[in-house]
């Protein structure tokens, strides 16, 4: 049984980097990353640039999050920083289920479009067709973007009444 | 006589917020960014991840700046987040000294490639123009990133030897 929660409190910053790390797919910068972006939103409130969506299990243990917002900048174009799931709960739903929801929300505050960046190497793979799964299609592919011969791509998906 | 300077003073916030603003080019959100990340820079010095270029007259006022830094989680990319010239200096090549000078202390930092994103719009076709003439080229153009209808435009130039 799975709670939802999107308000940030202190806490969370342990527990995403922990989650970001158990799955054992991210670098070192950034999960520090990660930290940083739940630091910063649990810091500013209401102010804050980044919005969370919390799936937790009944004894509060976070099993997977995603961190979104509008982009700086546009007029109603949010994006996708971060998801993850735990790996014990990985391939059960829960990823469609928090991707689903954060474009709710997002189209609840009056987003238009969601974008997500991922890379274009082999590891990311599974990653690129999970999102393709989820109705996102490639808006870019940028090559020798996050190192020579490691591409940046850029999925988008129209959010409203589909969404 | 154009003096060039790496070094940001707080003083260089609202330099750069006048100098932005006096373009007219730019949105009031556009310039609070703008000026924010001067201040950032100028409060954590060394240790920031935006780098700037100030070009000043030999009274001290400021002609045009840029606003660079490696893009995080990236190895070797650059981003130009800001470029821009006083009006009454424009069309004088300081905006092609200001670019060229950024991509070689880009590429003396172990940079290989610099990013700059723009816009599609018709409004914007001098400033593809620009950079279409400083040797960048497109790298991706994705619609209804800004807004409906207004496209993102991401350019891209090898630095190094060439630069």
């Amino acid at each position: 049984m799975i709670g939802w929660r999107q308000a940030v409190v202190e806490s969370d910053c342990r527990a995403v980097r922990d989650l970001v790390a158990a799955t054992g797919f991210f670098s070192a910068e950034e999960i520090a990353v990660a930290e940083e972006l739940v630091a910063e939103a649990a810091a500013k409130g209401a102010d804050s640039d980044y919005l969370f969506l919390f799936a937790e299990a009944a004894d509060g243990d976070l099993r997977g999050y995603s961190c979104f917002g509008r982009i700086p900048a546009t007029q109603s174009s949010f994006d996708l920083y971060w998801i993850a799931v735990a790996p014990e709960e990985q391939g059960r739903g829960l990823g469609r289920e928090i991707i689903g929801r954060s474009e709710k929300i997002a189209a609840d505050l009056g987003g238009t479009r969601m974008f997500v960046d991922t890379a274009g190497r082999e590891q990311y793979a599974p990653t690129r067709a999970f999102y393709e799964r989820m109705g996102y299609e490639v808006a870019a592919w940028i090559d020798d973007f996050y190192a020579p011969g490691d591409a940046k791509v850029v999925y988008a998906k129209a959010l409203g009444a589909a969404a």
